[in-house]
């Protein structure tokens, strides 16, 4: 995989695709499905996401303050609502999903071979944790596989229903106001 | 449109659509493209969304407290880019860009009648504005056009490039801790 600047996370998490989210705490991994995330401001990237005290990864999150969010595929599709349908206090996740966790390098979180992209995160404000399980998240570290043929993410309906991305409409030459942020 | 249950608006965002954001202030009616937006939780029906001193929409929607969430189609796309990419602090964009305001239940916001869905809003708490000029939003009013055949949305990946919906994966037979939440 090939990293890419972290300023650049709302260049994969703006478009809302369903995401899992790893942990690492006492030496365990864990994974979940998380549909509840928003891009929060450029710079520096902060993310925000909704993690709750009924997710195995709650503990791990806020004992830790890291956790990788990693942009799964069309092809994993099942692996996606089956990992959001069972909790890790009960089964090793990674090997019962047969995914692949590998060494992040800012964060103990793993990243997940399979997926198309990664991006390590710190926990940067927990003051709305208590009220709305909502997160702040920096984006620290990114990493994507740039040969990677499928590249089709998946936007949950809420209902286990998913659209598929179809094809791609490129208006960038009339994105006037925000040339800055553009390559 | 016919309406639907407030407490369904995730099942409108959590897919992350980029949307249209309308406001009434002082008789003036403005819309904005918004695409950093997220669904915080199921009940009461709660969103988070990022909108800022930057936006024109900004001091109505701190003013009012009121906002509609109007989800566009493919077919609305350069228009969606082009709301973006002006301020209704210089134009009327609903003359501009030719968009139908339609009188909303509970708010003052206008619905827009061009668009898929329109979720009337009320601010559920400011708190966060200052610091990160996150919203809370609380869904009260759904309007949905069942009858329209272009329902395909636009996910926009932060550069001037979306996604369009393509096909669509059910998988909900396998949703089984979520069953509470379908149909």
């Amino acid at each position: 995989m090939q990293d890419m600047p972290a300023s650049k996370a709302y260049r994969l998490l703006e478009a809302g695709p369903i995401v899992l989210v790893t942990t690492s705490y006492k030496g365990k991994l864990n994974v979940m499905t998380m549909g509840f995330h928003m891009v929060v401001q450029h710079s520096p990237p902060l993310l925000g996401c909704i993690i709750g005290p009924w997710d195995h990864s709650y503990k791990a999150l806020r004992a830790s303050g890291e956790c990788v969010i990693a942009i799964p595929t069309v092809d994993l599709a099942r692996k996606v609502v089956d990992i959001g349908n069972c909790s890790g206090d009960r089964i090793d996740k990674f090997e019962t999903f047969k995914l692949t966790p590998k060494p992040a390098q800012a964060v103990a979180a793993p990243l997940i071979a399979e997926c198309l992209a990664n991006i390590e995160c710190r926990v940067a404000d927990d003051a709305m944790v208590d009220k709305y399980n909502l997160f702040i998240l920096e984006a620290v570290r990114i990493w994507t596989d740039p040969d990677r043929k499928e590249r089709r993410t998946l936007h949950h309906r809420g209902d286990g229903t998913f659209a598929v991305d179809g094809r791609t409409i490129d208006l960038r030459e009339r994105m006037v106001l925000w040339k800055q942020f553009q390559d």
